[in-house]
């Protein structure tokens, strides 16, 4: 069985393992006051151009975005996202659980645009009833998409305008941001991005890392105190010199970029045998995941050989699934499934 | 600078890291569904001769502790507790923004009674206002406890013979358990354990693991969708497998344990030499916490020397301080600080 | 100005300000501990032909919504209702306030239907990542709707048939329930109701109170400890003596369902004129809620003269507004509001 | 049966019927947006001398205290208060369903002091752990306590002070406000109260409404967006007019400091009757709550003419038990008491 289902099959990038090996028996205090943390924190600020940057390791996707938009929003406020925004639809209620309500907007590309939030802007003070409804505080956008898609820079500047205009915070989920930073044409790096928004986080679970999320908040309305609710949800590690010594790992010497950049020139692959074959895409997109749509029968046969994940069925006799490459993907890998799709 | 202020100052047993190294490539499902994981939940229920058990796998023990609280509360119950229990005290509300109530009882040693449970529950029925106050739904207990002491067997089959009674759940929060099972004189063992509460967890944290408890559900009604919950409060790791190689190195062949027995008799050494020294104990134990009682002068003398935890002024010239042993210090760092002990 | 933009524009039936002013200094227990609320929640029972039915007051219809989910649910468990549903729109957040999420059905006549919600039931338990997804555990319907429409004997009970087969809650939300009972050709009663339920509420503040809900719970297991909850949620009145009063007033000799007859056939009055002046309806309904679509111009003109609520834009020169009768409203004004709409 | 076990045994007074009576028919807004309420909050800024003041009507205590407590904290914050405040004791956990601790502070005769807030604020700062433990946000206080005594003008002064330099909002629970101002010797009025606090409500509950209370809030911080959290819990009232009514009629004239005078005056002379008698007093106080300590062979002589709350157990045979006067109280009620504990 060859996996494609996933980013995180795997265990980790060599060099983090080496690098946990080598410092296993060094003595440091706990809760990120470590020199990992420290050290890790001060490569991002630099990464970012932010000086003034807070940064917080956490342990995972979920636990970042719960602890970000926890922190952020007052009771009654909400997060505008995309309908298939990972925080809708596969948190379990994560958001719903610290009290706030997700508003989802139409984005069949996963992308939700400026206008579309100024629009729930205008419409949510225009109701009469307006203080009886969830009023929005943070903009949620994923860096990619769950649909493989990207933010360019000019989308991003024009949604961090509106938001700025309409007292939203944007928030930018970077769990695979790697595999966005590395994109084919791609203009945003950590520094446009660092400028583009309050808060977001560097992944690390979906790029070679054994677990981890880094959040950088650039707004200094929501560093205070962040720590305290990292604790309250769970997040805070013990042992926070782990996800020290990741990010440093990954972000030393443009590694992460890099990662991100050899998966999606992977999944260039992948996406070429689909064209070549003729399989259409549910959405066309240029990162590490690939949403071809295929015959039943062809994913029948397939499903000995490789581990995909089911998207939606498309017709009667058609689905769209999901292919992810990742940090680990091995090139023969691809071939043999780019080899298998352009004779199916 | 020597590090007794805390049980996870440094990484993992090298067992757990090689492991790790050994199994990195190998590609298994996401989140808990592996290999790894149906091992050691194996173990553990063998372990505790309870196959019927299920076993879940955690980042750390807020996370915990929060999770199995919100899965088996409902919204008006709360729970009973050592008011310097560490839900009560070091989790900054975690219980509280799971929407319960945390009803301290008072435990100068740490352990809150049976008899105590048992008069909490009658108070709580015969108020006259009883359905204006928070009811007890759960008790929750430390093996060992915040202050390094321990439930003897009869100890927790009465407490959990009360809970029965009184239609209340009995947690017990294993972070340290191993250093608790290992205690000199100490009846209780995994099996005993399991046999006298409704769910429980192993420490891996405390006990060598990089991060990681594994929660353990012997009663069926906290069983249902409990994973859910993980997912929902951001406990459910993507890379489970992470957690089930970890635990199965660290129970395999009775390690766990003699892990916790090995700190103990190093704590042991320290302890003696308090004796020795006159210097008193602010609550005698057996576990891998000490709590001297010593004069400020000497502790200041100390303090570039130790890293310890200040507990609590005990009067105008002497604290009580923390000194923890735990799966990593080495002997010659205890005989060094029991040297400057003795000849303090 | 005369009021037609909602049914709780005045204070209360006679009959209810007479026996508050006559009972006011007769002493009761609190709580409703008292003999008014004995006696409405018998009246209540015998209605429903529901001995066993546990009746409880509370101040309003977000009061009771909030509470009886609260109540109901698991931490991750969700609410499937109407995309237009009160609770998904207009209470605030006040569902995921208490934690869970409102789960959104299409209705475009504001009624779901027992085929989409076994539908969602289906398609939660079919996906992969199904215990990433909040989970469906309890069902709200309105009845009447937002829309004024309302469920047949045989949708309620086909609603509850897949309710209880797929392991939900069905709770109905009666704010305005006597205005469906008193619906042309409506063929539920109360005993129908109860019979097809798991939980429901008589709505008294849009039917006649000055204030209150009553809240009806057939299903044993959503009954134990509900007084908790009100308490929790600040739902539990103090003078409760005032809901068992105003409940006793309404219910007794039919005047209820009377009371929303009366009111439905005012509306009948204002749906003829709109018919015969053309003005087609946003929904077609037979309760107190009118959506007629009319031209702006017309709606200029009556701005002074009239309240409504509006509704929603239909095109560039129509609006779709909601005229509402109710139990205060005076033929006269009617007749003047139906002259004008012929006449418009 | 008599009843002094509450202040809240009985309706309204008369004329707030009368208001109710001769306002019936008239139609207003809904949600508080009406001619009375807005009377109602002009009367409450005069009184307090307060022109920037907000004013919001909402149903309960509970209810009013867990929503503004809800408004005025981050998730890791929680309230300061005597370990016998209601909030602490007597909601059910309301505040905890929001997500906050409550942080109780032992309180022998109910009342807090600026001195202990400080320690407290000083002991969390100090703490090596600090961000793990739950930050004070807010601090709550009774006027009258909920043992009756009352915080005098140079206590709330130095309350408020501390406060301030501590970051921390001072709330007020005025459920027997009318008491606390009305009592022989209090040298606070509205004025000063407003002065020296960030929020407080004005009780209506027990001091003859139907129901309803008003919280007046002086900090512009926690102005911002009230109505939608009111909305989200539950406590906005349909026919909020029913609320501005009555605190019109409550306030008008000096009446509510009037009809607490009175119901202190009632409760002196059982103070002076059991001092004749020679029982000692649980907390010495002076306003409408007696606490005397009485033979448990006299009470069980009581218990079918009187009703009254019992408190705790003093010794074997004594028991202290409470006694509330109200606006409603009859003085032919309170003589009989008086006579009775003289004769007993």
């Amino acid at each position: 069985m060859i996996r494609f289902n996933c980013d995180y099959c795997e265990g980790a990038h060599q060099r983090i393992l080496d690098k946990l090996v080598e410092t296993n028996m060094e003595q440091t205090p706990g809760y990120g006051n470590d020199r990992f943390c420290a050290e890790a924190a001060q490569m991002i600020r630099d990464l970012c151009k932010a000086p003034e940057a807070a940064v917080h390791f956490l342990t995972g996707g979920t636990q970042a975005n719960l602890t970000v938009i926890a922190a952020a929003l007052r009771p009654h406020q909400g997060v505008l996202c995309s309908e298939a925004g990972h925080i809708a639809v596969h948190e379990a209620g994560a958001v719903e659980a610290t009290g706030h309500k997700v508003l989802g907007l139409s984005a069949p590309d996963g992308k939700i645009t400026a206008q579309q939030v100024k629009q729930a802007y205008v419409d949510h003070i225009n109701d009469e009833s307006y203080d009886q409804i969830v009023k929005p505080g943070l903009v949620y956008i994923s860096q990619s998409t769950e649909l493989g898609t990207t933010y360019s820079k000019a989308e991003l500047e024009e949604m961090y305008r509106v938001c700025k205009e309409c007292g939203l915070y944007l928030y930018v989920d970077g769990a695979r941001l790697a595999y966005a930073l590395g994109a084919e044409g791609m203009d945003v790096d950590f520094e446009v991005l660092a400028a583009n928004c309050d808060v977001f986080y560097i992944g690390g679970t979906k790029v070679g890392a054994l677990f981890g999320e880094a959040v950088v908040i650039l707004n200094d309305a929501l560093k205070t105190d962040f720590r305290y609710i990292m604790r309250q949800e769970g997040g805070l590690v013990a042992k926070g010199r782990l996800l020290g010594i990741q990010f440093s790992e990954l972000l030393r010497d443009g590694f992460y970029i890099e990662t991100g950049r050899r998966a999606d020139r992977l999944a260039d692959e992948i996406r070429k045998a689909c064209e070549d074959r003729g399989y259409p895409f549910l959405v066309p997109n240029n990162t590490n995941q690939i949403f071809p749509v295929i015959p039943d029968a062809v994913l029948e046969s397939w499903k000995d050989k490789y581990a995909f994940a089911y998207q939606c069925r498309v017709d009667e006799s058609h689905s769209a699934v999901r292919f992810c490459t990742s940090w680990a993907t091995r090139p023969e890998d691809v071939k043999a499934l780019a080899d298998d799709i352009r004779n199916s």
